[in-house]
Parts: structure tokens; C-alpha cells; sequence
């Protein structure tokens, strides 16, 4: 019996768990959905970061030190990029940027991120579907002491320091999801929430047009797993985000953000204390390794979600 | 006595004599306008090969090997536009290519090719003014056994060899020079024609507009020097094209294209014997070393048209 899922991604944690579904799933049956709110343009380039990274990751192209951009990088672009007195404090490598040049110009013949991330992609050997979360404009806006921030300047210009107040998601009602959502979340059998953060990763896909509500209603499974581990996010700016909202970082309230729209709640071994908790919320609970290190440890994790997935 | 020179340049061989003119005179005394013709779209982005050449090499930036291209320069991205399936006959470098990325950032915000040059070429240390000959788009194209072609398909992807048949300047005609080239024709005491390919490089800055008018009536002198030394191209397809269009190579039928336009020709020692059939067309004929290999050699040159302005 095939079991089709739809992951849901953004950067470096959900690029992991979408690698190991990959290694796991036939094609037809894993459609990895992509945060877009933080794509951003550069120099007059469209930069995907979230795209880039799951794609890279698939591709095997990915830094392993840092789990973005590509290995055996080089800056050359950018260094001259300076002395042009260009902006540069998201730091474009020179592979990299044949990604965002090829973007842009596709995008510019009229072709849509779907599709050009789809060319891409396939380009590089990637067997399975990276989709877009849509084809419209969305962008992660950080309200923060400082005013609001574009999520780049928030996330890599402003290292996350100035406290936010509120997060919210220009263009997301207005968004339709790219074809290759509809279609997922009509034919997928379980949906996956990668180990993204909430906040900023998985709340954006889930604001675009009416896909809070198809998420809510779908017929499936729907299986999260919780990026916080112990009390810390694995990666970026989860935890201290949650302190400023005024919330205890830990993976119950991960599991609330979800409440109504998860079935399967996946906490770490360190956290199996607080099942209790998260079960109270409607949800069951699987304990298991969930910090993914080595690349075992992600097909390991994708073999559990693909094991809920079919019970 | 201050003697103000307008110098007309393509790429790496006009980009020699101008950098020897801009060692010996200060930046408001010499305007050097550069063909556009050759300019092309990569990728999206705006590539202006002969501008950059002439910036380069003014910057001390340029490749000490080739005359183009910046030196110490790497190739990662354009080995990634190849994984991408983009068509990468025309070598885009990393550093060269933040040029571009910049080039056509700025336009697209509604900048001008002038103000474009005059940003990058100051960041990068330049002085003097480097000029496009006009912010209009003008492209030459070369008709070939083959078809026509536009010349960098020509030039780099066809490395000259399908037989020329006819030059032609699409968008000349109409094209304005621009603000810096009129006031240059205005304001300076002597054109220099570099040299740069008569029919590849300096036809397409005279086909702009009425500048070939205005450089008729030029009040002051027109010093030209040849491209052609015994018998051949110091380098590119001057000789190639002029055998093509039944000429013989030589710097005698480099002049008569100068016909009308030229007040002094410049010719090599070793091409001291058609002095004569020179004068014979209307112009005085200056013999010298034209051959430029070291800096000091670029010195030289510039300092005799100097000498030649001013007399």
C-alpha cells in the first residue's frame, strides 16, 4: 500500500526530516510544501532561502557545517558586491547565486516560482516534488521594538536581537497555495509538520488563503514534530521568540500552536515528561529520537512518520 | 595649457591607450566614450562587455593575461548556471558578475547607462569618466554565411568564424550619444580614436545619432590610431573582416574608413612605407611605436597624443 505525505517545511530542520522522507518515499508519494515568507530580493535577485535550502538538501548539494547554502562556497561575487557598496549582509556565495539569477530571469518570462523551482530542482536530480507554499507574494513581517522588520532583515541583519512583539504575514489571505499544495493536500494520505519553527516556518503556510482551514479539515493524519527539544529550539530563534511572547519555550506549547490542525504529536525522549500535557490538548503522542544529526537519524525519523502514517 | 581629449574606445586595445591618457592627464581632461554595440543580455543580466573592459583596466582590476575580464578570477557560478541547463558559452566570472548584477539592478530602478557606469566605475577608484556612447540601446549585428548574428554570438560563441558579410548598428539611428559624449564633442580640443576594431568597435559609436556629422565638423583635431599593424589585428577579427569584405589587411584601408573623420593617422614603425598612400587620403600620418605591451608602452602612446593635441 503507498502512503502519500505532504511535508510541510521551512530551512534547515525541515530539510532534514524532508530528506529522509526522500530516501524513504517513492517520488509520486512526497510533496515537500516550502515556506516562502522569507524570500527576499537581493541586488535585484529573488532569493528563496527556505526553497533553496530543502532543494540543496535533496540535491545532496547542501553545506554540511551549516545546513544552508552549498558546500565549497566561495564569495567572490560578494566581495566585489561590496566594494560596489552594495548591502551585504546576507552573504550570497557564487553558487548560490546562479540559483537566484536563474530565478529571477525565469520569473521575469513570466514563469511561476512553482514552476521555476520545479526546473531547478529537477536540474539538480531531484527526484521528488519541492513546491512552493504559493505562487503569490507572501513576506513574514517581524514587529519588533525596533518596528517592523522584513524577516531577513529580523533573522540574518538584526541576528533575531530586537525583541518581537508580533509576527504577521503580508499577502497571506489574498495568496492562493501553488498548484502543487492543492493537489497534496487533496491526494496526500498524512500531512507532516517538519521540526520547523512554528512561528515563522509552518505559521506562514498555514496563513496562505484558505489552508488553515482545508489543514483543519483534512481527512488524513496530520503528525508534528516538535522543534523544541528540551526546553530549546534545535536551530534558530524558536525558544527566545516563545520567552518574548511571553510563553515557556517547550514543546507543549509548540503542540498548542497545532491544536485543532494535528493528529500525532512526535516529542524527543528528553521531553517525554510533558506527554501528558500535549495529549490533554487532543492530541496522541510518539516519543522518539527527533535531534537529527547524522543522516541515519533523519531516515530514521522519516521511517517513524511514514510508520504512523500507515498504522 | 590645458588640452581636453575625448578618447573612443571598444575593448581591450582601446582600453590600453586609455589607461596610458588617463596616467598622464587629470580627470576633467579626458572623456573616454565606449561602444555599447556589443552589449548583451546572460542570465538576465545586463553585460557590457567593451565599459567593462575600459573599467577594469582604468580600476587596475583588469585580467593581465587577456586584457578582459577581472584578474584572480573564478568560475563557480557559471559551472552552476551549467548544472542549471543554462547556455554558458560566454565566460561570466564571480567577481565580474557582480558587475552585472548591479549593472542591471540600478537600470532596472530607472538609472541610465551613464549614471550606471559613472556609479561603478567611482567605486571602484576611477577618476575619469568612462562613458557609454549612448544610454539608448544600439546592437550591432553581423551578418555571417550563417545569418545574422548579434556580436557576441559572433565573436565569443562562433569565435568570428562564419564569413562576414555586412556590419549593421540596430538602434543607431535613432539612438541619442549621450549627455557625457555631446558634452564631450562640445567641449574637448581632440577625438582620439583608439585602437579599437574600425569596423567592430568605432563604427557602432559613429553610427550613433549624428555624431558622425559632429565629428566631421569637429573644430578640433582627429587623431586615429591603427589597429592594423603590418599587414595584421594586434588582436581580434579586424584583419579576418577586412579579407571578408575583399580588402586587404592593412593599415591604408584602416584610414580610409577614418576618411573625412581624421585629421592625423597614427601607423607603427613597420608600416612606415605606406605613409604616402595615408597622406593621400587628406590626413598628416605620425610614425611611432603603436604596439602596446608594457604600462610604459601605454605611457608612451598617450603621451604622443598628447603631443600631437597640443601642438
Amino acid at each position: 500500500m503507498n502512503t502519500e505525505i505532504l511535508a510541510l517545511a521551512g530551512g534547515v530542520g525541515g530539510a532534514k526530516l524532508a530528506l529522509g522522507l526522500s530516501k524513504l518515499l517513492p517520488p509520486d508519494d512526497l510533496t515537500v510544501v516550502v515556506n516562502t515568507g522569507d524570500d527576499e530580493e537581493f541586488h535585484g535577485l529573488h532569493v528563496s532561502p527556505d526553497l533553496d535550502t530543502v532543494m540543496y538538501t535533496l540535491a545532496g548539494l547542501s553545506n554540511p557545517e551549516t545546513g544552508w547554502g552549498i558546500q565549497g562556497e566561495t564569495f567572490n561575487a560578494l566581495e566585489r558586491l561590496t566594494a560596489y557598496g552594495a548591502d551585504t549582509w546576507f552573504g550570497l556565495g557564487d553558487k548560490d547565486l546562479a540559483t537566484h539569477i536563474m530565478r529571477t530571469m525565469m520569473l521575469g518570462q513570466g514563469n511561476s516560482l512553482s514552476d521555476v523551482t520545479l526546473s531547478l530542482s529537477r536540474a539538480l536530480g531531484v527526484a521528488h516534488d519541492i513546491v512552493p507554499m504559493s505562487d503569490d507574494r507572501v513576506r513574514t513581517i517581524v514587529e519588533t521594538e525596533i518596528g517592523p522588520l522584513a524577516f531577513q532583515d529580523y533573522f540574518v541583519k538584526h541576528r533575531c536581537e530586537p525583541k518581537a512583539t508580533a509576527i504577521r504575514f503580508d499577502g497571506g489571505a489574498a495568496a492562493e497555495p501553488s498548484p502543487g499544495f492543492k493537489r497534496a493536500l487533496e491526494s496526500s494520505d498524512a500531512i507532516v509538520y517538519c521540526p520547523s519553527n512554528p512561528y515563522l516556518s509552518v505559521a506562514p503556510i498555514l496563513e496562505v488563503g484558505d489552508v488553515r482551514e482545508k489543514v483543519g479539515h483534512f481527512p488524513g493524519i496530520r503528525i508534528a514534530v516538535s522543534p523544541i527539544v528540551g526546553g530549546e529550539a534545535i536551530k534558530g530563534p524558536a525558544a527566545k521568540l516563545m520567552a518574548e511572547f511571553g510563553i515557556e519555550p517547550s514543546c507543549v506549547d509548540v503542540a498548542k500552536q497545532y491544536a485543532g490542525l494535528c493528529d500525532c504529536f512526535v516529542i524527543d525522549e528528553v521531553d517525554r515528561g510533558v506527554a501528558g500535557e500535549i495529549e490533554s490538548l487532543g492530541m496522541r503522542v510518539e516519543v522518539c529520537n527527533t535531534v537529527m544529526v547524522t543522516e541515519q537519524d533523519k531516515i530514521d525519523l522519516g521511517c517513524r512518520m511514514i510508520e504512523i502514517a500507515t498504522e
